[in-house]
């Protein structure tokens, strides 16, 4: 291997994703390794060994966010950092994750591998919590450590059996000393599955993508009027879930209408009494709206006729430009593919980007399926997008 | 009094439903008296009583449907019949059922004060389980009577938690001697609100119908693609709630375009994963159509491109017509405005008409509601269809 001009073994990241894959992997060939259970800590304590083998510094700090520094050659400059997380959706896939810690990681072998020193120090990050299904919010590690979330707020966030997140991060061994506070950070990384169809369909390999998509969840309430099925006519009738029939499919097309990058979804839905023949008189359901545009996210939900409430609302996130310009750039010289593109769904990448220059990497995922067992990337893209990172983050530590 | 132009007693006939009222009744002013429940039985003790007190022939058949005969001159002639039932919806009305006990009691109070005698036999019935809430399916004891269920069938019908028809039967002390079997019967008259609203929109006093409206109950399932709610493009997804929601619209539109006195419901629905933030793909459905025209029921849903199966179909009901028209002549000789329809909900009256010659008569119900606490018919209202009850049970007896 010419060091000037080093290249992920991509081999090895596939055994690295693959052993990984054997910790809470399920029978259907994706993942249910859920924030701080028992295949958590299976999977932190094997990355803690891979870190060890290549001499990383490792720290974990009060979250049980981990970190491994390779130390660069003026150690006192702001590090430059990749990783993201290895907890899974129940049942989700084997990419979502763990492509981007592996990803760093197998980046960091080939430094150590090839003796390549870097003038900052580089260092790779697991976030603990990151899906968010057992200890919601999504993003707790990375949103502690940036400053969104208190510290002691998020010990106390309980799962569906009441256990809470503190008590469970010390019982996995993983409440560490270190503060979970910002660092100063000159770049940050986060290499991921695209999640979606977009890059498989047009036929690019890198995915550059300029930001994250604002998110604002609303819930829905619709009211009408109960009544015997058989005897109340058609025209003297108060049916809630007609009614919200009708503006599923309106919030469904929205992002036609619209604009900016929308993407809308009515995901949950409740009606009631839900009696074959009784009509229905409350429905609940939630409705996501996506955008670049914050403002449109606003003016969609305006046109409601019916009682709502937001119940959670982040603007869109744009990473730095000069990052996102690097992996473009990158991606070229490496002679990949590449094409610009904004993030639907949340990453961590969204908090750092908050205290940080920041930028992703995306990869085709097959089928554009995510979070579901067949969720699947091939090792060719896996290997590709690694190349990306490694050239962007030591261009970066050399700055 | 004039024994030839008997009248009901409005009066009585209100606190008898009054009275009732008391027996299993809500916080909220309607009725919780589940078939066979401990209400059920105080609520039957205290009918009995009433049957005893103007010396009718008592007899409780092995359903628990409980008859009183008053014996008419030639005893041998097949009788006349009038009742309906004393169970209720969870938190359902005061008049479903019970005004069509308490008129057929009342009108058999007034024959025996005014001291009429008829050449038939004239009797009561309280049919077990019209709901069928409890104990599904609706109308067991008069479709065990009528030969349409099988009585150990019926026994073995299990509640929520498990209880039996048959042992609960036991329980309450109703399990009766007589055979479960149809005699004859000259007519059958069923009086009952009528749980909607067109009476009273049109302002007539007495329903007059023709028959029961056809009834069809479907399944849906509907299945889509489950994806990442933010990086799926609308143009790539397959959401089984955005083409149910469509279909529910449909269901709806049906009876505008098909006639043939239809209504249409999707009163259930079902939705997976049920994540707010991922696209559903599993979605079940019901759908209930009713209609004069069987046919209409078939063609209805031959338009649906989506899995269906056939839950439950019955054909419509057409009443005898000579009865039809005595309820009409009868309501127009008292004085009373009468409106030929059709009846939406089902009714013990279609079980019996499979067996013997059938009417009913029907009463406005306030604002159309049934099957809720608010459930109501105004006094007058009540005693008028009484009265029309008892004149054409007088007719039909004297036949």
């Amino acid at each position: 291997m010419n060091p000037r001009d080093p290249r992920i073994n991509g081999q090895r990241l596939k055994s690295t994703i693959e052993e990984l894959a054997r910790i809470g992997g399920t029978p259907g060939g994706g993942m249910h390794r859920l924030s701080l259970s028992d295949a958590d800590k299976k999977a932190r304590d094997l990355f803690v060994q891979w870190l060890r083998e290549i001499d990383l510094e490792i720290s974990i700090d009060e979250m049980g966010n981990i970190f491994g520094e390779k130390p660069g050659e003026k150690a006192d400059l702001p590090m430059v950092l990749s990783g993201s997380h290895l907890d899974t959706q129940p049942f989700g896939g084997r990419f979502d994750g763990i492509l981007g810690v592996t990803g760093a990681l197998e980046a960091l072998r080939v430094l150590r591998e090839s003796r390549i020193e870097t003038r900052r120090t580089v260092a790779i990050v697991n976030w603990t919590d990151e899906e968010g299904t057992r200890f919601p919010p999504a993003m707790l590690g990375s949103g502690v450590w940036a400053g969104r979330f208190d510290r002691d707020w998020a010990y106390s966030r309980p799962d569906v059996q009441g256990k809470k997140f503190g008590e469970e991060l010390e019982r996995i061994g993983y409440r560490g000393q270190a503060p979970a506070r910002k660092r100063p950070v000159h770049a940050y990384f986060e290499y991921h599955i695209e999640q979606g169809p977009v890059l498989e369909k047009i036929g690019k390999r890198i995915g550059v993508p300029k930001g994250i998509l604002g998110i604002t969840w609303y819930d829905v309430w619709v009211e009408g009027k109960a009544n015997q099925a058989g005897p109340t006519p058609m025209d003297a009738r108060n049916d809630a879930l007609v009614a919200a029939a009708e503006m599923v499919l309106k919030v469904n097309e929205l992002p036609a209408k619209m604009g900016g990058n929308m993407v809308t979804t009515v995901g949950e839905i409740y009606n009631a009494p839900n009696s074959r023949n009784i009509i229905p008189d409350r429905v609940r359901f939630t409705v996501d709206i996506r955008s670049w545009d914050d403002s449109l996210k606003k003016r969609a939900a305006e046109g409601c006729p019916a009682r709502m409430e937001v119940i959670w609302d982040i603007p869109h996130t744009v990473f730095d430009l000069n990052l996102v310009q690097r992996v473009e750039k990158t991606a070229r010289q490496l002679g990949y593919s590449d094409h610009s593109m904004v993030s639907g769904a949340g990453h961590d990448a969204a908090y750092v980007n908050q205290v940080a220059p920041t930028a992703m990497i995306f990869v085709p995922s097959m089928g554009g399926r995510s979070h579901v067992e067949v969720e699947n990337t091939a090792w060719e893209d896996c290997e590709a997008g690694a190349n990306v990172l490694l050239h962007c983050l030591l261009e970066s530590a050399n700055e």
